[in-house]
């Protein structure tokens, strides 16, 4: 077993580069895993640059993929590929938070307070023992839904070890949010099945609402104390956020879908069309669709959505439901004339204001690059599609319009550095480069300039 | 003449209020002026909704236009569309700069003093001196660009008059960064004559550059303190910017093009397209090409360019400078690990940091939206034609890949709306939902959440 303290000691890291290291360990790893022939279906060959791109895109729960998972790994390819998801989605990040809990100690109580989002639960006791908790919660959860999903698709596959098989691969690509599918074709052979997807859209939303709303869900579930209970304003703050979005989804693709791919459904139909595309676009990624068969404005309104991606401390990417929650607050309070943020009975510190403006302009200018870069070396492809795809990667949702085993190396590469970043997060990267929080020696004096 | 303190008084409205209501009166006077059958060629019809476009596009010295301005306007028309520039790009501009300074006093001296950037030159006395100076600033800039460029065009007309309407028409365009042409074809005429590219070029960056830039160059001329003259932040900041983002342009042309557009081009026509287009994509909106002849990468890093637009106080639209100048020095300053954005040895007040991310974020809302919505109101047009449309009106450019005489009535809508937003500024705007700034009277416990 690794001794991370030992580690951090002898390399001196700071918690967040060891974060960042522990994923690149994770990408190495889990691309030697997938290039070792037992993966492989037989007859099947995968590229080093395609088991690299898998590797990533299963450990950063992403789902993007050149090749066909179906047809290109073995039964023990696809134990490697849950394996990977697992430590991916859940796996690194509760070991990371709680490395970043236990020696984070230099970067500040601040910090620490931030990981759990609850100033009452940084006893370093009590913190091995919640990272415990949420992994359970999570394998639980993943459990139940094998399970469930298992004994419901007897009625699909000949015999119950394939039904089963069906079951777990799908519990957890759903649960850790991971997109990936041994059926060939996503959830789209559940296109007219409600109970799958209803399964589906829990263990999604279940996997990217943020562990700290699960843990304070479960303590809510359990609380006896006469007070009334105390959620968080993370938790208000995510949860609120997830909401909304998730109906911004269903109410646009009705709006734009509505005269066009919708147009021969009923209204059942067409629910389970928006809820699911919607709730997987914020960092699920599977499909009951062929998403091509969208409009134009429907598949921006699915790239904005995927950008903005899932909760922090979940197993969600992009640039977060609390950065843009934030942004969006902040307006309104500069349109109401005020200053502080106050939501929820409470005032947002305006570090954190700093913090989402710097996450939101450093994660919409390698949104817009990588746009730009990927039209350059892709000149055949056309601009939509290459949006979609550079929001599923940064988002870490997987979803593609077709176009992931058409690229280059080089493009590839970029995607690869999108979900890269998607996962481990813009703010942990920017603490990477960051210089230790200096008190400010000096001040110039202050001058106004024109803004806008 | 309209006496601005009589009618705000009657109205009740505040100065940002005023200043909308000017550029509104304005674009309904300047529709009336384009629809006079006197101002059309003769068999030339203009629709409502194309005469509308065309004022709009006019008064807020984008260019867009859905018509071709030789084939439909007369003589008459010309001048009425350098009358609608004028007012547009330089009238109301300072006109509004001087109600806001003279009768903004409710929202009191710190808001004056945002508009020249400048502390020591508010005293009411010097202000109409000042607005004066700005007005005959711009005049003489014009009428010695006119003159240039009259006498240099005799070499390519036939007759004097003609030579010196050119002259005129092209060095007001010009200026006010209008963007209007009636050779037909922009400056494609002038493709392989570099004088009057460069003519066109000094006029386009001293209109875009900013008015207090211009006041303050002036000042310094005639300087002759002992002490070292003291250029303000806003001077500083908005020329580096504006030398920054030509240099992005120019850069990001060549790589970009060096193997197709200007695969068969010597040294300097490469660098005279691409210095041409980058400085015309800050506002000017003039070209020396056909523009569909750029790739796709070109035309993406010209949108955001368009996007971000000129600087504040000036002919030009967009973001403006200042914003994006802010967003890029807070992540810098965040990144190094520090709370206050030092620059050019002065300090950002917290209060514009707060301003920028408030534009930058509506700005960029505005933006996606329209583009999702022109993409469905248009399903036969590509994304990137959108994109660009959309930008282009968005930073006042005008320059486009050629969709907008093909688009319908609600479409036309939003590029008049984006226009209108693009040139009043957002900041104005937000002014003016914005209440009026309260000292908070209360406050909540402040409670971290996790960012990004
Ligand atoms: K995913
Ligand atoms: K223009």
């Amino acid at each position: 077993m690794i001794k991370p303290l030992k580690v951090r000691k002898a390399l001196k890291l700071s918690p967040f580069q060891l974060i960042v290291l522990l994923y690149l360990t994770g990408a190495v790893f889990s691309s030697f895993l997938l290039l070792i022939p037992i993966a492989h279906k037989p007859n099947a060959d995968i590229s080093f640059i395609d088991a690299v791109f898998v590797a990533v895109s299963a450990l950063s729960v992403t789902g993007l993929s050149p090749v066909s998972t179906v047809d290109t790994f073995s039964t023990t390819g696809y134990f490697f590929i849950m394996l990977i998801l697992q430590v991916g989605g859940v796996g690194i990040m509760t070991f990371s938070s709680m490395v970043w809990l236990l020696f984070g100690k230099r970067i500040g109580m601040r910090e620490r307070q931030l990981i759990m989002a609850d100033q009452n639960r940084t006893d370093l006791n009590g913190l091995v023992k919640l990272m415990r908790e949420i992994f359970l919660l999570i394998l639980i959860i993943e459990a139940v839904g094998a399970i469930i999903l298992g004994i419901y698709f007897t009625q699909y596959y000949p015999t119950v070890s394939e039904a089963f098989l069906h079951g777990l691969f799908a519990s957890i690509s759903a649960t850790t949010n991971g997109g990936f599918d041994i059926t060939g074709a996503s959830l789209i052979p559940y296109a007219n099945d409600y109970f799958v997807q209803f399964i589906n859209m829990i263990l999604i939303i279940l996997g990217a609402i943020g562990f700290p709303v699960l843990i304070e869900f479960k303590d809510f579930m359990t609380y006896r104390g006469s007070r009334k209970y105390g959620f968080s304003l993370f938790t208000k703050l995510t949860v609120t956020m997830y909401a909304i979005l998730a109906i911004i989804g269903i109410a646009g693709i009705y709006l734009f879908e509505r005269h066009s791919f919708l147009a021969d459904k009923n209204w059942h139909e067409s629910f389970f069309y928006a809820a699911f595309q919607s709730i997987a676009s914020r960092s699920g990624g599977l499909t009951t669709m062929d998403l091509n068969d969208f409009s134009s404005p429907t598949l921006l309104l699915l790239s904005i959505l995927m950008f903005i991606g899932a909760s922090p401390s979940s197993v969600g990417g992009g640039l977060r439901t609390t950065t843009v929650a934030i942004a969006v607050l902040s307006v309104f309070t500069f349109a109401r004339g005020k200053n502080t943020i106050k939501v929820f009975n409470r005032e947002v510190h305006p570090i954190d204001m700093h913090r989402s403006f710097v996450v939101l302009v450093t994660g919409t200018f390698i949104w817009g690059m990588a746009i730009m870069f990927m039209s350059y070396l892709e000149p055949e492809i056309a601009l939509l599609p290459i949006v979609y795809e550079v929001s599923s990667a940064f988002g870490t949702t997987g979803s593609s319009l077709g176009i992931t085993s058409h690229l280059s190396t080089p493009a590839k590469m970029i995607l690869i550095m999108l979900m890269f970043i998607g996962r481990v997060g813009l703010f942990s990267l920017l603490f990477l480069i960051r210089g230790k929080e200096i008190k400010e020696a000096y001040h110039y004096p202050r001058e106004r300039i024109l803004i806008g």
